[in-house]
């Protein structure tokens, strides 16, 4: 069987395998107080050009975007995102369950627009009656998108001029950060995002990790007393050090990047690979390790014999969108299979 | 100065008055549980045709949906809602407060579209991905709308058509519904309210009452221990007395209706009386006691002088939608002065 | 029938109903920007000898509680309160409802002793394990406290202490304020509360109002947004004209220490008659408007049959505690009749 | 340097990391669907004597107490504990941020008093005035106890007796449940946890994991929809595999118990040493991996030259309580190296 569902039915990377083995013995101190977990909060910091950022590990995708959310609004504000945003669809409600709002904006290719974000809020803020409304104080976008997308500095500037015009904050779900940096035509990088954002996430559970995202507060940003919250929500890892070694071997000898760059090359044969044998064209721009084709039924269902694949969404009565996607753990040798398989269609 | 910003600019209909007076001196059991609490609940589920019905008095339209929507709700569902619905708009995020998903749905002249309703419940409950999400299972809709607008007897129909096929409950928001239930042309009764929603809500505050709105659960549907969730929330009066008092007097004598189409009535005539002068055709298909118009700058500016109205939105360079209110507060004459007014601009 | 049962089975003092009936016909601007509102604040901050505290209106004690402890707190935060404060106990749990830990200290005649405040909160602060606890930011205390004692201004000054030295606020519970400020040999005072506490009540609807109560932050202290997170709460009154009138009312000549007294007076009288007739010692040291009593089972038995009144606890195989109270509405005929039945018993 | 301060200082045991390299290379379903999680749960409901328990995996202590909790309650509910539980103390209010109330009863040496629970409950449930009260529905108790001491078998049914008796669940915290149950004189097993309980968690990080807890609702009694309520709280695992592959190693052959029984057997040494050279008598009954302690200062300052442990709590001016701590990483070198220490002294 092939793999291409998802990126994170694998293990995890063997170097950090391989680490986890070589200090299993040592003795730490715990709740993220240990010595792996300092080193990567270092390397961090250095790989974002930004010696003051505060830098925090947690569990999972989901638990950080709710943790993080929570403490950056105050308990009457609101979080701006795409309509198609991880948070305000497949988040089993997390951000509001904390008691926050989530306001809607149109997705373009996934991505918000900075005008629709500045309509929304500066006709809130212009209202006559604000004071009865929720406060959109924080701006949540992925990067790359759900769909595989990425914004351009550009457009990341632009959004961040808008969130400085009006006094927002924001945010960046970086739960596969490592593709997007890594990504063909890509120039967005650490550096810049910490010079961008409030907060974003360097996710782990999908770039080689076996769990963990370290979140980066730039420039000593941390919410107030934000380690006694995250013990608040549950998200406090005993062994902190689970998390902290695999951050630590992910930022040594650029093996982060090396991973982004590793699945997105993949991930671009794959695009080359459907086009060439005449089967689709890609239905997103994402030049990321999240690809879409649109295939007939009759192939989607060969091909499901031997290759594991998401169906995405319905197109019309004989077509699906369907989703591949690489990982770190895809082998090149898998792509010829697939190759293989596709010929003989 | 002529006053016509809202319906609840005023103080209470000229009978509750009489009767707080008459009552003041009388002790009665607290928190509801009062004999005049008792009459107004059995006059109401008279009305409703529903001898089963369960009813509460809260003291504000907020409130209310906060309580009701919370309580009709398990902690990890969510609710629908027109995108220009109160809840999603004007209550300060207090449904997500509460830890719960609000679901937009697009508006129509104020209203939800039974299709779309049903295009996005099946779609989240036929997705692969369902329990990774928010469950909509209760929807929200305003009777009158935000905008004075109405359902008709079979739109109602059809959302609860749509609300029974895929298990979801119905929840209507009455802050105005004597405006609505006497308006011309409406076919909606209390009786056929009671028929096809799990909750609504006869407003008080708006309608001739100095504050309150009573909770209808027909089917004797009222949320488990709600009397105590009703206390979790800050919202259980010690002197249950002054809502119920009220609702017993505006359900004597026909009372409540007869604010309503007081009310209407004289809107009517604002509607007539700005397009007979040239100034604005209607700006919604209102028959409520909200009427909206699109007037020049100029003109809004000569009418405030002497009147007190709300201004709406933009429209253009020099012309803004303005909103009129009417309320059982409303005197014929006060409509005259402004037609006299008017003929003058 | 006598009733002694409670304060808040009544209606509204003679004069606030008078004021209601004159100023109905009154149009005003909503949600407490009313002239009403206005006049009330002035002279609450006049009587609190502070031109700069904030004055809020809101509908019910619980109510103010809960609204009142979530703003004063950040999220991580508890409040502390005796083990018999009303927030712990008859609350329904609503502080908690709303994300905060109650730290019970034990009760002295129903007040907290500063002593163990003190080693509460020391011994929290200074645990090595300090950052993985809620930490208690807030103190919460009743004034008369719910059996009817009063701190003494140099208890209030201890307790007072005790914040500051460890960075605490200090919220005083006033459903009964005027019972107490106005109850013999109490050296407590307006000024003293509004120079001592961070927020406090003044009390309505148990002193003569049919509802509300107002909330006090001295020296501009009122937390940020406050109006809107009343409004998220669900607690925001749209005719705020209703609580801001009676206010206005009850701080007009003197009326609100007018009714304390009045109360009080009686109060004693009912005390001293128990006493008198062998009855009851009085079971509490409270000078307010609640006494207790413990009674034989067949007194109580024997007065039920023409007085309303409460049984408290239970004491032993033959007695019972009980709670006789008065108020504003309690007439001195009432407590002459209690007098004649007792003698006949 | 010697590590005697914690059981969660150290890494995972062996077995887990050789199965985790096996493993490393398999691709598997996300979210607990993979097979090593059904392994998992099928050796544990075997090891429960419930064919038919619901067994779901979560990263930590806090995070299970805080999901499961909240599951097992209503919204307007609350949870009875020890004032020295977890949840009460060192949770940072992660219970009470969920909306729920916690009831604290005296410790007994760690333990509650089934008498106390009842008077408690049946208080609160024969209280006029229960229906303004928070409902305690939920018993929480931890075993072993915050001090490492154990409910007898006979014990633990007296406080099932009592929750059956007024309708409420029970819910054992066994964050280090195997210490527990492998230690001398215990008599509760899995089996009869699980005829005795609603829910218990057996937990994985102190007990020779590197992070996880496997949550177990005897009788297909899980909270409805928990999979997405976990999501909602943010403690779903995307790779479920990594604490389902530890519960499967940790549950075969016996593991689990074998880790128990080595730290009780050292702890038991710790405690006949400290005895022995007449530093301390132990200064608690338990008989698992937690031991107490009391010690001069001047013994303090010269052990932690060489040990590692905690300072528990001041006793008097000359000395303190410490705890030493054993668990499956500490070597028989470790004591006997400590032992020598203890000799010099």
């Amino acid at each position: 069987m092939l793999y291409f569902d998802c990126d994170y039915n694998n293990g995890m990377h063997p170097a950090i395998l391989r680490r986890l083995g070589e200090t299993n013995g040592t003795y730490t101190a715990t709740y993220g107080y240990d010595a792996f977990s300092a080193s990567a909060k270092e390397r961090i910091r250095e790989a974002c050009g930004d010696p003051t950022a505060d830098v925090f590990f947690l569990a999972g995708g989901t638990q950080t975007n709710s943790v993080v959310i929570d403490c950056l609004l105050k308990p009457w504000q609101g979080v701006v995102s795409a309509v198609t945003g991880h948070i305000n669809v497949h988040e089993a409600g997390a951000v509001e369950y904390t008691g926050h709002k989530v306001f809607a904006l149109p997705e373009h290719d996934g991505r918000i627009s900075p005008h629709e974000l500045e309509a929304l809020v500066s006709g809130i803020q212009a209202d006559e009656t604000f004071e009865h409304m929720s406060d959109p104080a924080l701006v949540y976008i992925s990067f790359p998108s759900e769909t595989g997308t990425l914004y351009t500095a550009g457009e990341l500037a632009d959004i961040h001029a808008v969130c400085r015009k009006y006094g927002l904050k924001l945010f960046v779900d970086g739960a596969r950060l490592g593709y997007g940096l890594a990504a063909d035509g890509n120039d967005v990088t650490l550096k810049y995002l910490a010079e961008h954002c409030d907060a974003f996430y360097i996710g782990g559970t999908k770039v080689g990790a076996i769990c963990g995202e370290a979140v980066v507060f730039p420039r000593g940003g941390a919410p107030e007393h934000f380690f006694t919250r995250i013990k608040q929500h549950g998200a406090l890892l005993a062994k902190g050090r689970l998390v902290g070694l695999q951050f630590d071997t992910l930022f040594t000898d650029g093996l982060y990047m090396q991973i982004g760059r590793h699945a997105d090359a993949l991930a671009m044969r794959l695009r080359d690979i459907f086009g060439r044998y005449g089967l689709s064209e890609p239905a997103s721009s994402s030049r990321t390790n999240q690809q879409f084709f649109i295939l007939e039924h009759r192939v989607i269902e060969a091909l499901r014999k031997e290759v594991c694949f998401e169906k995405w969404a319905p197109v019309d009565a004989s077509h699906d969108m369907v989703r591949f996607v690489t990982s770190w753990a895809t082998k090149a040798e898998d792509v010829d299979a697939l190759e293989e398989l596709i010929k003989k269609l």
